[in-house]
């Protein structure tokens, strides 16, 4: 495994485009529009994870790039969708217009279709170069499917329909939690996943690293939420106060941040009892999640 | 192979929605959606290709089952995000109000991307039913990889985002054909040549039909640009005139009914040629392209 996050993130930010079809010139603001949320920096969380798993299982990064960009693409794709003024109505992200101010409605949902559908092309066209032999090629539909089934109606596009849906309405904590869980989580525990099974992962550490990744997932939304009241704008690259203004229901508006703080501890503990087994082989991951707790942007 | 159109077409219907995947009541409106444009009827042109081709091929139908409803899931989509505001704007579809008039622009959205990643999920899905054969696996991963690419970023997105583009604005006869080749007739090529891989067909007919598909697809849209001027609203079910409001340049704006009449024909000719070899085998795909050239809706 490589030693820091970095290493990992630059794999990525080096290759994204790499996977990018050629674009016909005729549909060309299609392709500026989905290059434009793809190098809009961001962390990288997905698709490091999905590299970092892949290695911890004993595989190797450079055959799982193409499933963690895709990661990304899916990623970004729900981003542009989720600002869209039908949806959040945002105009900034990571300090920049947000896709549609720059290219509109139209072609920012189309580059959004474009991204998603460019991610499941990239995937299934990696399976070529496996394709005589059928235990890589094994990994590889396991891979896809759990990043399918994460990214779609029983995961990420579940958690963001609801998300609208609870807007303007009372909201328990048990409907908040559904929403984290899969608009943020689903995602983040896909990526974990897939990453493992691209390594040639155990049904054991398949398991822990589940657990490790939903609180992750859990966490890093909690600490989204208290972002958005404690946060730094500059930093952030977008406006804080923006839950509050949209009536959003947060963690930290149904529980109050003192509550908030203490969940966010809980669960990043929760996540690195679940792989304290593996001892510093696990170190990747455990600073990780403490960083992430952390964070200030 | 099947005697009619109709006997494939209702194997569609019928299962249409046994690979709707269950989605927690949480996101209840999500699955409504999705369903609501997915039963809102249709010719299933796509899916009924798909399953033709394959059993064209020398395979069953009954094997590609799910490649033809994925077809119908990416096909769907693509219409919900088509008729957003954002895009062409419409109230109507096939007789009924559009997605976004029911369920709101946002939720609307989201049921197109929802279709579009199960339409993913469920093909990868169906893989695993044939996880012990490569020569199965094969088939599948080239099938799904040749809808990716027809509904993607050199496909049917492309072919949309011209689309909108070109409205306003000076359009040549051959970006027309770009955006029809790719809006429309590249998922349909898509569908035969998933169909053909299904189905085990050779190099040769691989081509064959490909040629038939790509004259198919291009004489469709003309036969629409014609219904949107000739045709009836009542049997259309939806508003005729509907491209000239757009200021939305067609084959027939932009070269008049009698020359679109006359390219109607040569297209559809041109398909029958290219399957005249196969005699009274491909008396399906022939009938299709005639009918298909005389709708009336």
């Amino acid at each position: 495994m490589k030693e820091n996050y970095d290493e990992y993130k630059d794999m990525i930010n080096e290759h994204l485009l790499d996977y990018m079809p050629s674009i016909d010139t005729k549909s060309s603001s299609l392709y500026e529009s989905m290059k434009y949320s793809l190098t809009a920096g961001g962390k990288r969380l997905r698709s490091v994870l999905l590299l970092a798993s892949c290695e911890f299982a004993g595989g190797d990064a450079k055959d799982a790039l193409a499933y963690a960009c895709a990661m990304e693409y899916i990623h970004t794709y729900s981003l542009i969708h989720d600002d869209l003024p039908s949806m959040d109505n945002d105009d900034l992200r990571r300090g920049m217009p947000t896709n549609h101010k720059v290219f509109g409605d139209g072609i920012a949902t189309l580059a959004g279709d474009g991204l998603l559908t460019t991610a499941f092309e990239l995937m299934n066209k990696d399976m070529f170069l496996y394709f005589d032999c059928l235990k890589e090629l094994k990994k590889r539909i396991n891979a896809i499917y759990t990043i399918a089934t994460g990214a779609g109606v029983r995961g990420m596009v579940a958690g963001q329909v609801s998300d609208i849906e609870s807007e303007h309405t009372q909201c328990s904590n048990e409907m908040l939690e559904y929403i984290h869980l899969n608009k943020t989580g689903a995602l983040i525990v896909a990526a974990v996943r897939a990453g493992l099974y691209l390594g040639g992962a155990n049904e054991d550490m398949m398991k822990d690293l589940t657990v490790y990744a939903e609180n992750l997932g859990l966490s890093y939304q909690i600490a989204d939420d208290i972002l958005d009241v404690k946060g730094n704008e500059a930093e952030l690259g977008k406006k804080t106060g923006a839950d509050a203004q949209h009536e959003k229901v947060t963690y930290v508006s149904l529980n109050g941040m003192e509550a908030s703080e203490r969940k966010l501890k809980e669960l990043t503990m929760n996540a690195v009892e679940a792989i304290e087994k593996y001892y510093d082989n696990a170190e990747f991951f455990r600073e990780l999640v403490l960083k992430l707790a952390k964070r200030t942007k």
